[in-house]
């Protein structure tokens, strides 16, 4: 995992003259003459490579991160490279024969080639599409035909887990424009999905009995991947900005592992923006904190971010319109919050990342982003179990992403998506704020994400006195909205921790998914409901 | 997961009165009529799904299958089903809305249509394709339009961890025409790749300290997906027919708790078609026999099969030529060794299927079979964890199996790549009896898979008097061959017990993925080496 030969130059350079200038950090410009400096793609069958082949000198003037060692679980620790995987290096001399690997021959794979009708920017709806859409063509030998740098003979065949090279450059760029980590030593790695990561993250830091930090309302499924595990959540408190950061110092600092039967948790889970289910974003002002806490008590942070780039435009307010979308791609970059990563000085953070709520969930590609002892200890796993996202997925992602709109175009697409989702978000607060009875409902305008998080206040209800309890409300209200034929989520689905007693009833509605045109009716049909049940 | 109504009249038929006669077999040509029978195929975002959708009246004359709760490890006992994944059932209602799941909305799939060349039958090399190829098209909203059973829309959305009811419905028919289980619960669910359900078998199954049953040379892969599960390999003897029923029974009759410091293992992991690495395969009378010990002993049979359809043509001899393919899909599948599946009356086989030998490994799309209790259990991990495999390689699979080749076409082409792997096979092999030398190198044809393994009498080596060792021969000829340009696998890197001392050196040799032509050059230079290194 050594860097090439180009980048090695320029590290010199940085590294023996005093004099010499700090390497202007990767721009979305600079991105096309960077390639042309960088070593050449490799384009055999399952080659091996690494962000470091992609990664601009400015990166490598920065420290390297701390080591984890301590985290890393007995099952992390005790994992060997693969034995069939390292002979693969072999297939680098020119001329080998190979009668090794278990590959089967290209002749094959039943697929002469695959085509895909994409969006052409700036035309991205799906009417524009139709009509001014681009046609990207892979054929199966287009990299021996000289028209690509991948093709269906490589895509359609095993690949590392790191992910192809096509696919892992673009993604190790990205995160590079996007987030500028300021430690020299991260890399990235394709993954199966985010709940897939994350799973295989709690195998490498975490054994049986032991306590890890989520925000007290959580994405149900991650802590349903956890508990299985042996593993019990510890429900940090939040407040309309997620993670009270002295909340998760308080509860640390008085852990009591005789009490608790488990040593001082070192995992926090949590999804900084556009959280789910409660639609929170952390400010910038607020990671800082949360971070500083997690140095305190030396914490490694998983932040899990599918809606990152579901950062909308502020909320205009009841009625009012929203506010122009950013005027260059620099604008866009620089309205985006910070990431934990782009804080990660100790390199004490893993970001999940997932192309799953911006191109397509179905393709079941995300990748992660961490040091890279992390991320080594990640492959050691992944090429004894999912081996790879797929290789079709992976081409697909790679025209589309890389070969037809590059950055520049997925930036515009995702200012597009912002613009959407801003709609979606402005057009159910209007639908809320015109029906939902405002005695018993409150919100806070999400500013990312899918969701919005509707606090009702069940003690409001006419039967409370009589015993009825914040459980039987809420199920007595989803089922009504389920009868008026809408689906909310309730809130108590997503406690961190099952045995918390909840003070506060919520529901979640979430934008994303309803036709847009429905969103209105939608609320409408859930304020009948709560009319109903509180027989207002 | 209860059976639709069209199979439940069938079911009750059959039950009610005992003079109906039992239902027929499912049959190739009778999968048009069934279909028309069953229940609609379910159409919608992530619908749930399962096998007794599809599987035909006969399968549920027979008996169901055992309880294996005294197997199911702490981790899968404490599985629970996923809280948002359920909460899907409620989109069945007609007319409702959805603000629940955080699915996004298909606008946002920039993916307008998806178009794949693929193999006309009997046309089935990359030649005859390129020349008769079909274009088959995906579009976004194919189901509205009622152009397809599966379009863009559901494909690039979440799915349920079962697969897509367009795949699986496919995979089921195959699944009950190969292997006719001889119970009735069983059910198929796709997988993310074998490997991966290696990985999540063990973990459903074993543990930390456990031993699992392996031949004593297997898959490396799938033993080191193991170790860091903190299990180890018992090693059962193997001749040329795998696994020596004589030599599991013994080893499991003789278990001393306390001498291995561990239970009595209750797995068995076999590769019984095309063995890897030794080419092995369990003739019908051996595959009774191993079950039959497994009974005994009550072990669950965890079968990996990728090769099951390299099964070739019977080997002619030196110089001869192969005898011509079955005439009829009949005599292809009777000609095919019975599957530990077709075998399991108790139960207590799961079987790993892949596409990635007969297809391609890059779709990373396989499928287990195995009776309802576990394949639920296998679901409950799947969806907090890897969720499903890509929706882009399901609907490239639909589009070609289902839609394009139906079963019929799938069956020429598994004959097609019978031939294929059969002229392969004949090359390295009359390579072999051309230029290896037949005092030192030893071996028997194989009759499946993709390996052929090569015995080198290490003891006729001159340096073995002054001491040199087996592992430092073996070392000697791998880089012997490296330097004459041809890489083949040591044998020691197949060892399942890593302690074991090998009493003999061998070699694999894979007639899989080097260009045809090439086979004969590359064992040229194997026979140098070796002709070197023991100075013949």
């Amino acid at each position: 995992m050594s860097p090439p030969s180009a980048m090695d130059i320029e590290i010199k350079a940085v590294t023996d003259t005093s004099a010499v200038a700090v390497p202007d950090p990767l721009t979305v410009n600079g991105i096309p003459a960077w390639r042309e400096k960088v070593a050449k793609m490799p384009t055999g069958v399952a080659p091996e490579c690494s962000s470091d082949m992609w990664k601009s000198p400015a990166c490598y003037t920065k420290p390297k991160a701390k080591r984890f060692d301590h985290f890393l679980s007995q099952e992390a620790k005790s994992r060997k490279a693969s034995t069939l995987k390292s002979a693969a290096g072999y297939l680098k001399n020119p001329g080998i024969i190979s009668l090794g690997g278990g590959l089967p021959s290209a002749e094959y794979f039943p697929l002469e080639h695959l085509e895909l009708k994409v969006p052409t920017p700036p035309g991205f709806t799906p009417e524009e599409t139709q009509k001014s859409g681009s046609i990207l063509h892979a054929g199966k030998h287009d990299i021996k035909e000289g028209k690509s740098l991948y093709d269906l003979e490589i895509s359609l065949n095993y690949g590392q887990s790191t992910g192809s090279p096509q696919l892992l450059r673009f993604i190790t760029e990205h995160t590079e424009l996007i987030h500028r980590p300021p430690y020299s030593d991260w890399q990235c790695t394709l993954t199966c999905g985010s709940t897939y990561a994350w799973d295989t993250a709690l195998r490498l830091l975490t054994e049986r009995g032991d306590y890890i930090m989520m925000e007290e309302y959580t994405f149900a499924s991650a802590a349903e991947t956890a508990f299985p595990l042996g593993l019990k959540a510890l429900a940090i408190p939040i407040d309309a900005e997620g993670i009270v950061p002295e909340g998760m110092d308080e509860l640390l600092s008085n852990w009591d592992v005789q009490a608790r039967g488990a040593r001082k948790p070192h995992v926090l889970y949590t999804i900084p923006t556009g959280q789910n289910p409660t639609g929170a974003t952390q400010s910038a002002e607020r990671r800082r904190e949360v971070y500083k806490v997690a140095q305190k008590h030396d914490v490694y942070i998983v932040e899990d971010e599918p809606y990152y780039f579901l950062q909308m435009q502020p909320y205009a307010g009841e009625g009012a319109a929203a506010p122009p979308p950013p005027a260059t791609h620099d604008d866009f970059i620089k309205s985006l919050v910070p990431s934990f990563l782009s804080l990660d000085v100790d390199g004490r953070v893993c970001r999940l990342e997932s192309f799953s709520k911006v191109v397509s969930p179905g393709s079941r590609v995300g990748w992660i982003v961490a040091s890279e002892q992390i991320i080594e200890r990640f492959l050691r796993n992944f090429e004894v179990s999912s081996q790879h996202p797929s290789g079709i997925s992976q081409i697909a992602l790679y025209k589309l992403l890389d070969e037809h709109w590059g950055h520049t175009g997925y930036l515009d697409w995702l200012i597009s998506i912002r613009m959407s989702y801003t709609n979606r978000r402005d057009a159910l607060l209007h639908a809320c704020e015109k029906h939902l009875p405002r005695d018993i409902a409150h919100w806070v305008a999400p500013a990312a994400g899918m969701f919005h998080w509707i606090e009702v206040d069940w003690r409001k209800h006419p039967d409370v006195a009589a015993g009825k309890t914040l459980e039987q409300i809420e199920e007595e209200i989803f089922q009504s909205a389920i009868e008026q034929n809408v689906l909310l989520s309730r809130g108590s689905w997503f406690k961190a921790d099952k045995s918390a007693t909840m003070e506060k009833m919520f529901f979640r509605a979430t934008y994303a998914s309803a036709s847009f045109d429905r969103i209105d009716d939608a609320i409408a049909r859930f304020a009948a409901s709560l009319r109903e049940q509180f027989r207002l």
